[in-house]
């Protein structure tokens, strides 16, 4: 049963190694060996992690060039930007209660300081009283 | 071996009845029972699913209450957002080139049709000479 395009989107980013091959290729085309150095992994590794990201759709080889370049495929991303983009309001709501609950803080807090300043001038009205 | 924070919510959002049953939670809280109707799915098999989002952080479930409420928990969500953005500028460039190469068709199209114009003007122009 072949997945449907966004669960085999989600499925190959599931993997920090093959994150971090897209966030390489997003500055330019590479090769399997460019891409196998800085993850210190063997040439069929990085190539079980490409075949995921091909099939995902996620990244294209170059057929032509004899060093078969890869580069990233932006569309899939376009998807799951436009998936999570329908939860936006959620975390935004969830922003605006924090940022409500903190106004609430500082108003109680400067409703304190007042009290608290209040009490410190009829204190020192008092002491000042005393003094007199 | 606990995955990375990204990871785990990838790996949680790569199945389309986990994506369904979030996005059933965006329009707020249901009980398991409530969850496993639509799908025509076994409690037990609902339950696993929710466990996974649930390690992922995608939902959170309700202690005091006897039916266990799940809600969804927004804050993975917008982790997928900030990383998808990063890659905003790829599939932008993507457009802006579609968009270069249908304005090229458009004025290609448009140079064919001005040559064509003119070539008709010559011939009726002529004719016009010939019966003068």
């Amino acid at each position: 049963m072949t997945p449907d395009p966004l669960t085999a989107t989600f499925a190959a980013l599931a993997d920090p190694t093959r994150r971090a091959i897209l966030a390489r290729l997003a500055s330019g085309q590479a090769s399997v060996t460019d891409l196998a150095q800085p993850f210190d992994m063997s040439l069929p590794a990085v190539s079980k992690h490409l075949k995921v990201l091909e099939r995902a759709g996620l990244i294209a080889r170059e057929r032509k060039a004899q060093w078969r370049p890869c580069r990233i495929e932006a569309a899939p991303l376009q998807d799951v930007s436009d998936w999570v983009e329908e939860y936006r309001e959620i975390w935004e709501q969830r922003l605006d209660r924090l940022g409500e609950y903190l106004r609430e803080l500082q108003e109680t807090g400067a409703e304190s300081a007042g009290k608290i300043h209040e009490m410190k001038e009829k204190k020192s009205g008092r002491k000042k009283r005393n003094h007199r």
